[in-house]
């Protein structure tokens, strides 16, 4: 029996040299970013991009908007107007963030930037903001890829970005439960660097792992590490503290309940627009010991979509589970021979996991896949490795392609089986048309599925096309719009695991049930009576 | 590959045997409760039981109160104003309830009982029931033991019970996403036998489940076979379809999604009060083929509890994994030596299990467990079958029970690890002084965990002793509020599967956040404006 709650040390305090700096225009950190000559020479794989790289503006070199609103003065030790702070907490990581930040728009900068140290703070923030029609935009770590976090409305008095990143311990560990109670703020690093003297994890692995955080996270239901069975965060939260304007909503710690609605689950995904979440318990891991993985390649797309599907009703759950169409496993670079590429992984933390790998290749191997032989040496021979770094390098990647004016972007979705074929047909022929209408060229659209459900994939599709500089995010919009449409047409979900935000609401307003719409928006106006919470998220502002 | 659209064939019509007509006033059907001399006997093991059995009284016989509102002529071909059809639909089958019925207080009963055959049937009701401010209680198959179906409150012009039985279909099968859209009046019997033929499960068995159906089993959140992983039906639900008095909800078909708050997770749960789910695609199983289990004998209930954490968190997930206390095994005839009991159980339809299931046998041996090696014959050397058997046999021991002026009765709860213990000890101290205190008798109070999850189990008691004819209903209540503070004195849930209905609103209104309740009432009267569905479950009725 090992005791229950233990004190806590503080966490590791995080770097701040230079090479580590955050980009305030463009993915994690600055150090990571593709010099011009490597933008250029990416650029010139890619026809139709242009010659050369769009300069990185420098923040002091641009216009931001005046300051409307100056916080009292119990607030101004923990408020920011810095032109830095501004510009970084301007956009989200999409690709139509980063182009605008080249371009120098920062026309949405926030007012200010607030950085609490505690949940009081928090409270007294909404508090303030509230008696002054200030907008509050929750910011964990700014990757919102859906315009999560930009202020877009235009009805209130000035607008604070709500900056958590102080809020980053890990306060208390179950270890009996396997549980701990988290900050929200704590990014995916810090998070586990906490955890690991206890021989404990979350194992929530979002590509956004190094600049996301706990809340961010939850507020958006992210998707993670497991591409079976725990795909979600939000199984993995046991309870969640949220201040809303109208209280603190502390739920009970529980490993399961059916006590009314789950009060979790109302905030799980609210994006900010509800609540703000400083706190969650949540259920751990034991660090795995047994891991191991196989690739296995089919020729064809739709007989390694069969294998997926029989791997996923299996109820074997493997931890990894990715299948790349022939056009992306040539972009990760671990197949340039049109072959469909499925990478697979099991592992666990007390029992070995051969077996279950081998009953994993027998399903592949029933629907014509083969496995590819792990040879000794070079990286190349192993797939999932080579994938996971090309994974991790990807965003940086996406804004060089940004800086050479080429479009680069993905969006992702979950349909059921009976549906999946159809769906990624249409996405190719029909986005396909669309990109070709919009920049007279052919289009790279490849796709991959992420997640697997028994009841049908998370297929997630990478978009390379020419842009025109200058005009990069209408024609993305354009793109983008007939891409929820064609997703809405074929029953699949507008999002599977980036949230809704401000970009995708057309699709979400059309798939969401009216009557549930009108339960949101009397839940936000009993919560946030005065509108404050991220407004225009999943939400329409309410009319003044 | 399968069709994945298949037109199905009506379901099979359902027996109105007399020998299996359904009790009006105790569990299940007639032919299965205990005669009167099979009462007295099993009352004469019970010291301080009655002489002789409270008499089952005719319907005929008693008094029902004057029926106050009349449908339109629309509606009356739906509805029945008939003694019997009203009695049984006054309670739930609480013990409190069998006991009112038993002495025949039926003041609570419905004016009238509407049997939908279609979902605009159910528009119809609600629409009328609106502008005549009518109470609509919706009601799967009565099996509700906490007060979820019957009226309570005093402010409205009449009550109408609206009974779904009448939509029991399954409507479609998708075979290769393995899914069904069911209607959700189908019990589970007529439910697994028009899945059947397809090779498919629900695999959804709780012990109601030949008189309960999947309206009820979602409106409640229940807890079925599974006794890890997918413990509630919540995990299984793909989409759900709810008539709401602002209209129809429909939520898209998705193996998963990250798209706002899930919509479906504020109808599970809410127990008729925000609308009337009417049908819903399940996930379904491929019926397993491949099956074991074991039963292993612990001299210690804490070294047993301790096994059972180990397995929660060992990431096997074995189907069964229930743990039975010494007088819970005793109970139930499969061990009364004093010793605790773990039966296990493992079943796929892919692979085989007898690895898993011998990795369990380490984790238990581990913790001190014996094996029960399976002796063939008899049914006594198997625990596991000889424990199923008196699982489903326990509601009618119950009525007999009752009917002998015995106090029994069950409630159950969900905590963390390393609050189990104690609640496990304050349970038996602190309520075995409020039973003494209130019956003047030791009571019986037996625990088994019937659900697991790797940060806690869901504990479930039993507790028997004697009442005093005429005061069962006080004395069960006294009993009954207390168990609930004890509960909330450990942080556990007031319920974990059996629902908050009306017996658990003092236990659900202490641990619910105070925001989300102002959410969730919000909430109400948006979907709800009149006030009308099964008022005062979950939330008050609005004033006047």
């Amino acid at each position: 029996m090992v005791d229950s709650k233990q004190p806590l040390p503080a966490p590791p305090s995080p770097s701040n040299s230079p090479q580590q700096r955050r980009s305030w225009w463009g993915w994690g950190t600055e150090d990571k970013a593709l010099p011009d000559a490597e933008c250029t020479a990416l650029g010139a794989l890619l026809p139709g991009s242009a010659a050369a790289p769009l300069p990185v503006p420098s923040v002091s070199a641009l216009t931001l908007p005046r300051v409307r609103v100056t916080p009292p003065s119990a607030l101004a030790p923990i408020m920011s107007a810095a032109p830095l702070d501004r510009a970084a907490h301007t956009y989200g990581k999409a690709y139509r963030d980063v182009v605008r930040a080249l371009h120098g728009d920062l026309a949405a900068a926030p007012d200010q930037v607030a950085f609490p140290r505690t949940e009081r703070d928090v409270v007294d923030v909404l508090d303030w903001a509230a008696g002054a029609d200030v907008a509050v935009v929750p910011y964990g770590a700014g990757s919102s890829v859906v315009g999560g976090v930009e202020y877009r409305a235009d009805r209130h008095s000035g607008v604070v970005s709500l900056d958590l990143s102080g809020l980053d311990r890990v306060l208390e560990i179950d270890r009996l439960s396997r549980a701990a109670r988290i900050q929200a703020g704590a990014l995916g690093p810090a998070l586990e660097a906490q955890l690991r003297p206890h021989g404990l994890t979350l194992r929530h692995f979002p590509q956004s792992f190094e600049f996301s955080t706990l809340g961010g996270w939850l507020a958006t239901r992210a998707g993670g590490h497991y591409a079976t069975l725990h795909t979600h965060i939000d199984d993995l939260v046991e309870s969640l503290r949220v201040v809303t304007p109208s209280g603190v909503n502390q739920s009970l710690r529980l490993p399961g309940s059916g006590a009314g609605p789950s009060p979790d689950r109302l905030f799980l995904g609210s994006e900010g627009t509800l609540g703000v979440i400083t706190e969650a318990w949540m259920r751990l891991q034991d660090r795995p010991c047994h891991k191991a993985s196989v690739s296995v390649r089919f020729d064809d797309f739709a007989a390694a979509t069969d294998a997926v599907r029989a791997i996923a009703q299996s109820g074997l759950h493997p931890a990894n589970c990715r299948l790349l169409d022939p056009g992306e496993a040539a972009l990760a670079g671990v197949a340039r021979d049109g072959k469909s590429l499925l990478v697979l992984g099991v592992e666990s933390a007390h029992v070995p996991v051969d077996g279950m790998l081998a009953e994993l290749v027998i399903l592949a191997r029933d629907h014509g896949g083969s496995p590819v032989p792990a040879a000794p040496g070079g990286p190349d021979a192993d797939a999932s490795a080579t994938w996971r770094s090309a994974f991790l390098r990807m965003p940086y990647l996406r804004d060089a392609l940004a800086r050479m004016s080429v479009i680069s972007e993905t969006f992702e979705t979950a349909c059921t089986w009976d549906r999946a074929p159809q769906l990624y047909e249409a996405v190719r022929r029909e986005l396909g048309d669309v990109v070709r209408k919009v920049t007279g060229a052919d289009a790279m659209i490849d796709c991959r599925f992420t997640h697997v459900y028994p009841d049908g994939p998370a297929p997630y599709f990478t978009v390379i096309a020419p842009g025109r500089r200058g005009d990069e995010v209408a024609m993305w919009d354009e793109i983008k719009s007939a891409a929820m449409q064609i997703l809405g047409d074929h029953g699949a979900t507008v999002t599977h695991h980036h949230a809704v935000g401000r970009d995708h609401r057309p699709g979400y307003d059309r798939q969401r049930p009216e009557p549930f719409a009108l339960a949101l928006r009397a839940a936000k106006r009993a919560l946030d009576p005065a509108g404050i919470l991220n407004p225009g998220v999943l939400l329409d502002p309410d009319p003044r």
